[in-house]
């Protein structure tokens, strides 16, 4: 075992040519699953494990890319990174994944070290986007949800669409006392554009606008919200921004008692697998996961390999109608339409 | 820009030493608040950044760990992997994150490539624990609930005492005709002491144990659990051995009509942070999650260090007690006790 296994060695047992022996290390051109087995099989038996930093430093490529996203504790950027992950690992990349949150000074240390070539790209999904390293790093980066910088490409759902679309169902069910909760930190531009469509909604109608904010920690955030049901209680409908916020409200509705959906209907946002599994009652509106991780990795493909790219991609959202929203009415009962 | 920048140009502009800047990059050694500010405002100002490769491949060491989990999409490996990412990051270490899932065609090749010196170390929570490469692996390496090879360290909540504690909660609270659910794929070792433990539980009474399985597809799942109040209409309590099953099981009961808790309670396992933010009536058995990953970060950083280590570290579980459990008897109500 001590003895220095090489290339050669493992290209002779398996039958093959040492160029065959690294397109199977790293995934490379068409390969049958047969070759693939031989080669493995030869390398498990010589236990012959490729020297890969050797290999980067000789083409200047790394084959990782690094995603930065604020945690992968939530279930929408832990769906989110395994998404990207498996895409990436199909093309032959590996993911370094750093969990920022609300630490810039973590976020900052994390680019300084991967914008020295120790990644080939960067899929960037942060809290921290006014980091000055993001207006300086010469890598193909894409970002989601989240403006960088004017040649970096976005992949984002449609948030305007999806929250006047939630607004709208509610409206549409009766709900006339509506009621946001948001994120309303300044650099949150998805959550902006949710909470400007409610206002836009409830302008049109010309009913009061009021949005309460969500914050970092749970325990606050629950006090944020129960201030709407002494505050308004003839709040007869809520949109929150996120799934986690929407739970924490119909939680909170049962403890004062309010019955969801007939005194209160409730709709939430992102329509993650986690969310629908823990708590299938939800309305929701369900942001296309899987597609804007394809985005994104096409996207920084097309970067790496020096295409153009469109500058912003705009997926379409779906509202996942759910046991906390009433029924439509009839069409005799609705109420006066255009 | 094309100017190529040297470390000694950084350490000239903040008036260190290029060993200082060097231990600013890899924050290694003892530095100051200060030292770090000027250290990296010469770089942001320079626009430097350290070739990591080279270093790389002068020091034998990559400052990054590979982590194998079957998915950072579910709460509880999401959750994991945060904990793991921020505890690593702040000794210097970025990580690899994979998700192996039910594939371990990926998983292998995933490792192969790691064990080319691409990481420094690994932490393993994977379901594909019988890989021949966890075998020849020359690297340190630590396991999360899973046994691998007897030279690698195991860190784990005590799953048996966690199951013995659930069957007894609902026993405490009138229960008779408890059913257990479980992942029964045969290298699920941490569920088969669950399942082991509600056997044992329910043997000790004189009473039938049923389980029936959770599959990975969540529909497959559904109509699993449904069986359950076809075949056991007597059915009064079950055990889920995560709490994505339990949150199944407490939609299937609600849409069957069974009332929870009076007719059917309901306690499920992990108690994640997601979960006990989706779900906070769900009563549940919390895994100590922060004290798992500190203990597996510890553990590693010894194997990295040659230190000797245990062979198993195993850390005390928590009853949640949550509204799918009825209150427990008064004491006059109690069935007899010793």
């Amino acid at each position: 075992m001590n003895k220095k296994i090489k290339l050669e060695d493992v290209a002779e047992l398996a039958g093959v040519s040492k160029a065959t022996v690294s397109r199977v290390i790293n995934r490379r051109g068409y390969l049958s699953q047969k070759t693939i087995e031989k080669v493995e099989a030869a390398m498990a038996e010589l236990n012959y494990h490729p020297n890969v930093i050797a290999q980067q430093l000789h083409t200047q490529r790394t084959n990782v890319i690094g995603i930065i996203v604020p945690t992968v504790a939530t279930p929408f950027f832990g769906e989110l990174t395994a998404e990207l992950e498996q895409r990436l690992f199909k093309r032959g990349y590996k993911v370094l994944v750093s969990g920022a949150l609300n630490n810039p000074g973590k976020e900052r240390q994390y680019l300084q070290q991967l914008l020295g070539r120790q990644v080939d790209g960067l899929i960037i999904a942060t809290h921290n986007a006014d980091l000055p390293e993001y207006q300086h790093a010469n890598l193909p980066i894409v970002a989601i949800d989240r403006f960088l910088r004017a040649d970096i490409p976005v992949v984002a759902s449609d948030n305007y669409a999806g929250a006047t679309a939630a607004c709208e169902a509610l409206i549409a069910r009766g709900a006339r006392h509506i009621i946001h909760t948001d994120d309303l930190s300044p650099l949150n531009a998805q959550d902006t554009a949710r909470q400007r469509a409610y206002e836009a909604v409830m302008q049109a109608h010309g009913w009061p606008a009021y949005t309460y904010p969500s914050l970092l920690d749970p325990v606050q955030t629950r006090a944020s919200f129960q201030r709407i049901f002494t505050e308004h209680p003839e709040v007869d409908a809520i949109f929150a921004s996120n799934d986690l916020d929407a739970a924490t409200l119909l939680d909170l509705a049962v403890e004062i008692g309010y019955a969801v959906p007939t005194q209160l209907q409730i709709i939430g946002y992102d329509g993650t697998q986690t969310t629908q599994r823990l708590l299938p009652q939800l309305a929701t509106v369900v942001q296309p996961l899987s597609e804007m991780a394809a985005q994104a990795v096409e996207l920084l493909e097309a970067k790496l390999q020096q295409r153009a790219t469109p500058t912003e991609v705009v997926l379409p959202v779906q509202v996942k109608f759910g046991r906390t929203l009433r029924p439509l009415p009839t069409k005799k009962a609705l109420p006066k339409q255009k």
